[in-house]
C-alpha cells in the first residue's frame, strides 16, 4: 500500500493495481455490532448503528456505521451505502438541533492513507460552530458522563 | 446562524431552532447542471454529475453533486443523497486505479460553519497517498490542462 515514486517527475499517475483489503470481522466497530464490546449508542435502524466517538473532535461527534460488513469506499456495495442515507440525514438534523451547531461536516476515510483507523466503513458527523476548527486527533478519550449527556441530547432531538 | 454562547459554561447545549436555509438557484453548481457555465467531466449517470475541483486539495481532486436541487445535509431528501451511492463508489475505485493513490478522503460540508463555499450539495472525493497531507484552501485555480490530463485518466478508469 505504500507509495512509491515511478519518476522524477513530481506526479506520475501510472495506473497501479490497487487491490481491495479484505473485510477484518475483529475489528472494534464489528465487535460493537455483536454487542462483544459497549458503546454509547445514539441511534439505531435496520441498516446503521450510530454512535459517540469516544475521541471526539467536536462536541457531538457521532460515527454512523452499516450493520453490513463492508471496510470503507472503496469495497462497500453501492446497495450498502444507499442504505445509510436515511440515517445520515436524520442524525446530522438531530446533532445540528442538539447542540446548537451552525453547521455540519460528514468525513469518510478510506485506508491508512485517508485516514482510517478502524477497518469498519465509518462516516463521521462533526457539528461545527462559526470561527470554531475542528479539535486534533490527541488519541485523549473523553469522560464517559460527558459522552453521555450529549448523546441524551441528541437521542432527545431524535424522537 | 452565528454561534452565539448561552452561558458561562464552555459549551451549552442547549437546542436552538436550526432552520435549514431555501436553496438558491444561482450557485455554481445549478448552473454547471444547467450547462450555462463548462466543468471538467469525469462522470454522469441519472443521478449525478462529477467533474474536477478546479482548486484542487490533491490531484485527481472530484467533486460529486445530485442533479436534484439540495443545499447540503441538512435540507437534502435521503432518497436523493442514496441515488449517490453507486457514482460514489464507482468515482472512489476509478480514482484510485488512475492516480495510484494509497487511499481515500471523503469529505460533505454543509453550512458555512462546516466549510461550504457553494451551496450545492456536493460531496469531495480525495485521494490520499501514505504520509502526503492534503494541501490547504488556497483558491489558486489547477491549469486547465494539468485536470484535463487526470480526468482523462479517471474517465477511462471507469470505462
Amino acid at each position: 500500500m505504500s507509495y512509491e515514486p515511478m519518476s522524477y517527475e513530481p506526479m506520475s499517475y501510472e495506473p497501479m493495481s490497487y487491490e481491495p483489503v479484505a473485510y477484518d470481522p475483529q475489528n472494534v466497530f464489528a465487535k460493537m455490532l455483536r454487542g462483544e464490546i459497549p458503546c454509547i449508542k445514539v441511534y439505531e435502524d435496520d441498516a446503521v448503528l450510530a454512535f459517540m466517538d469516544i475521541m471526539p473532535r467536536a462536541d457531538g461527534h457521532v460515527l454512523a456505521i452499516p450493520k453490513q460488513a463492508a471496510r470503507n469506499l472503496l469495497d462497500v456495495d453501492p446497495a450498502i451505502l444507499a442504505s445509510m442515507a436515511p440515517a445520515l440525514t436524520k442524525l446530522a438534523r438531530a446533532i445540528v438541533k442538539a447542540t446548537g451547531a451552525d453547521g455540519m461536516t460528514m468525513q469518510q476515510l478510506s485506508e491508512p492513507a485517508g485516514g482510517q483507523v478502524v477497518f469498519h466503513l465509518h462516516i463521521h458527523l462533526l457539528p461545527r460552530w462559526d470561527g470554531v476548527k475542528l479539535r486534533p486527533h490527541t488519541g485523549e478519550m473523553a469522560k464517559k458522563e460527558d459522552l453521555e449527556k450529549i448523546a441524551e441530547k441528541i437521542r432527545a432531538a431524535l424522537a
